[in-house]
């Protein structure tokens, strides 16, 4: 019996009825860049979800090309966004919003959400231009980084207030999907669409092989937009790769089921944890876990398991980051469940 | 009887094989961000086809990524790169070098290849820095991007002017395939590694869902050329769909098989052009054909068919872009001499 | 007696009445960044020169600050600038546009000058976007590069060509004191203000110590634009060293008397040439020359003057590049007269 | 009687010697571009002084442009900078640096001094490539934003553990006169040159019109270097006005009894401010200086007096930032001595 991998949700391939599709429609002859019938069939399928025709849709390849597109496409040379210290924008993406010219505005908070009232003090610190940058748009990740979410009540708020401010609110949906599957999530698709100017769908990490979907809501970030795929290395010849995905994943409710089943097996991780009686760094109800446990508790669980050993706590507890996905087998979350236990 | 594509070489998905090894490995458990065994073993097959063990292999899912990040890894901010007006970097990619801060210094020239003669103008051009940009890198393709290819002589002059002059040379080889498969080709993988410092492998052109490799023989450029990646957002955190894919193509010879494929296309096409004494814009070889047809010849033929019109040549006759790929059906391209003869 | 320069216009300092106007307004304490009372009151002199109260005027130290400030404020990320091959941006600005992240399409045209037939190619070229960048923004020089002008009709046909397609118009005024100073000029500063979105008053070649000041007509370019001289080290903290010279410049004709001297020079100069019948390159009424000599004679000259050798035309001749200034003495000119003959 | 500021140490222009010098030299025909004799001289008094006859020795107008020139030549696309969150790069040039590509790590310093026990989690943070940026410059400022200054075994110490960990230390001198001219500064010019890779020296906060000394000690971040003051628009055509005001600071202690005025003016005002038993918002030796007042006194003070509320302190009282210059009159400070007292 080997090693069991909890580290992230990218380890195996695609949802099976991906990979049928793709070999299903493999010789159709279709127009290249994004321009197939799949493509257009995805998005259609999405404005759907989300309730509104108006949006523009584009799919990419990864999360990190999502943000720097939607960023640099947005802003003027002088602009910039404001980010948790959390954000994956911030942290882990090898300054890659900043090579693109814009600085991020950074604010340091415990459960990776920002609230209206964050915000202030880094517009107040900005308000004496031309000697510093000028916020203009706000980023959030749902779920976010630490697997926390919004509620819709707090998105809203946040996005009000940015819009009586000119700031743009952008949402990084990379797990997008755990997170509106969240048992605690008051929201859908479609209240994303309300209260955001632009968001993404994750593919990546809930059964596509690759793909997120970019949702831009707000007329003033459509235009001309296709040109920033384009010229950041965008845009595949064969784009029908995407579109193929996203249809399959939004022509029913297969991209919420297989965050739910991630979310599923995440929550029975918890319990087990929680009955143990040990604690969580953070709690999340999505598929990202931070439980702190014993280091030899640790140590014997990674004779089977492959796991991130997030953060010190002390001299004898460590925490870490567990990830469950739409791949991830019951029967080796019920045999990491069983080794729980010190001996 | 639909309409039949010679538009580009992506308007179908992947050689069966790659589908049914992708859907072969799905679930295994794999590293993330290219660390999977495939993409190791994809790299160790394409070094043995090199020879050379120290190159150092990156797989990208597309040109433009490609070509920016090699370009944009290799220079500094006051370094430019020669290229002809041709070059897919000058005309197609919607300013995506510049969009990195560099210069491209252009050369005219019909057939899109360049020669110690041409880069020493622009050489003495750019002698009297700091007032101008430091041309230090040159960028050529093979195939080109109008169908010609380098031979080994040609390739190793360039090389060679190039070392003398502190200048890199990258070979951007999103047709590779088809370039060393034609007929009057006298190079192989290993001599393009041989006489180049960097050089990509085209994927998507050539039986890949998507994908090219980017393989760095010079020294200079392997150092960190991973945050690269990551930052331009090219670091795909399931690596192993650019893996598997290569590993397909390179574990035995359906790389080189599925390019002589669309080269004997091809041919057959320019042949039956050439027996009816229809000119050609330019002299290829490879995938890539630009005959030169009268304009009512055309109207018809676009009545079962799809290619490119080039470039209008007088009142009567246009040069068409026809391209043909590992797809391309035999019989559409006899149905296609078919319809040759003007009615 | 030494070698005299003919060089090009910045080989002295200063007007002396620049120079006595910083020393009698030294001590005043002022506020920095450009908001002291000379720089208000230089805007204002200006602003009636252009007949034009809306005009947002800066002052900067350089032409290529000026210029790449002006063109990155001006575009988003996939948008270009067209320019002619001469233009200063494209040559002799060590890639200071792309630096900025934008592409330069480029026109040959042997007089430097740009009309609404050279750009037309260039825009049906740039017309399949999302592929190819998006051109929004002309750049021309008055006088140009090499000495030549536009006439009004010129302009103004060019500029109404511009606008009828989205492009911006943006005139480099360098050396625009020599420009609408020249015989055959038919135009006046409000006149450029008129017939161009955006331009520049030299100040550095027309007697300031360094100095250039941007008019923006255009009110879309004008938005924030203090923030983007602040982001590329351009807004200088005693912004009074340029306010001052601009109000001396500015309070009476004292910019355009420099400029009809260097122009009158460089007439004599040019009279005396087309008297032993020697020829030109390009025909200038301002105050570059071009004359093409004889290398026995330039070899002569060189003893005592000096000028730059721009351009070989045969075995026996050459092409010269000579410049006069404000600052040019009328006894030098007469002197290199006398020594035109070959021994 | 009218206001006196000290609001900045940049009110005035430059001291009488430096006009006096630029008068008569003014029309002494130079070479362009900072190849005037004056330059020359300048830098070998400079190398002179530093005690380094192989250092590099660049003169650009301002700051920000000083600091982005040297930081975007030294550092590579996905290489970052470290500095105070106080640092002026990070807060205080509107993103000027990020514009270049380059991320910016912070940390917070009450003091604005960084130490190696700083710097040390930040690259233990960044240990994880390719997936973050990749430290590899220090940045400090001497005198620190705040008026501090470093010692030389403070120095030293981060030097040391710089060159151990492969980051190059860059020190900002806007305010070296000050810094090193401070009582308890135990560092001269030469020392600075020892502990450093670059440096600047900033003359226009210490006499000079504008102006700043760039100052390369590290071999590997010479090579080109001039391309990059051209790219970035810094390359002044009259480099002489550059020249001509270091030659004069530097030819006797000029450029030091300038920045001994300035603190002992300072030293004047801490000293009776002290007398009155107020405190400081942080301990300045320097030319700027922190002081917490009343707010009524505030009040009185600013019928007379130009300063900076730099930062509320409570209900009653509020931190001042007042600064003295090389231009600063005793006659004035000694009024505001005298009117420290609420009435």
């Amino acid at each position: 019996m080997s090693t069991y991998s909890f580290l992230n949700d990218y380890t195996e391939g695609a949802h099976p009825r991906i990979l049928e599709a793709l070999t299903q429609l493999n010789l159709v002859q279709q127009q290249a860049y994004g321009n197939d019938d799949y493509s257009t069939h995805a998005k259609a399928l999405i404005k759907e979800k989300i309730e509104n025709k108006d949006a523009a849709i584009f799919f990419v390849t990864g999360g990190t090309q999502a943000n720097l597109i939607i960023i640099s496409s947005a802003l003027r040379p002088h602009e910039s966004i404001i980010s948790s210290t959390l954000g994956h924008i911030t942290t882990h993406e090898t300054g890659a919003i900043e090579a693109t010219g814009h600085k991020i505005n950074t604010i340091e908070k415990d459960n990776g959400k920002l609230t209206k009232e964050d915000i202030i003090p880094v517009m107040i610190a900005h308000d004496f231009g031309p000697h510093v940058v000028k916020p203009r748009m706000i980023y959030i990740s749902n779920s976010t980084e630490i697997g926390t979410i919004y509620t819709k009540s707090e998105l809203k708020e946040l996005y009000e207030y940015a819009h009586e401010n000119d700031l743009y609110l952008f949402m990084d949906g990379a797990r997008m999907g755990s997170g509106l599957s969240a048992p605690n999530s008051d929201m859908t698709l479609a209240d994303i669409a309300r209260y955001t100017d632009v968001f993404t769908i994750g593919g990546t990490k809930n059964g596509a092989l690759l793909g997120e979907a970019i949702v831009i809501v707000n007329d003033d970030l459509k235009s001309d937009f296709s040109f920033h795929l384009k010229q950041k290395g965008a845009m595949l010849s064969k784009g029908r790769l995407l579109g193929i995905q996203f249809q399959e994943l939004f022509k029913d409710n297969l991209y919420f089921d297989l965050a739910m089943h991630a979310n599923k097996m995440a929550r029975k991780i918890a319990d087990a944890i929680t009955a143990k009686n040990y604690k969580f760094l953070v709690h999340s109800t999505t598929n990202q876990l931070f439980p702190i446990l014993p280091n030899d508790l640790i140590e014997k669980l990674e004779e089977n398991f492959i796991f991130y050993r997030w953060k010190k706590i002390n001299e004898t507890h460590t925490a870490l980051r567990m990830v469950t996905s739409w791949a991830t087998q019951e029967a080796e979350v019920d045999r990491f469940i069983k080794q729980l236990t010190p001996n």
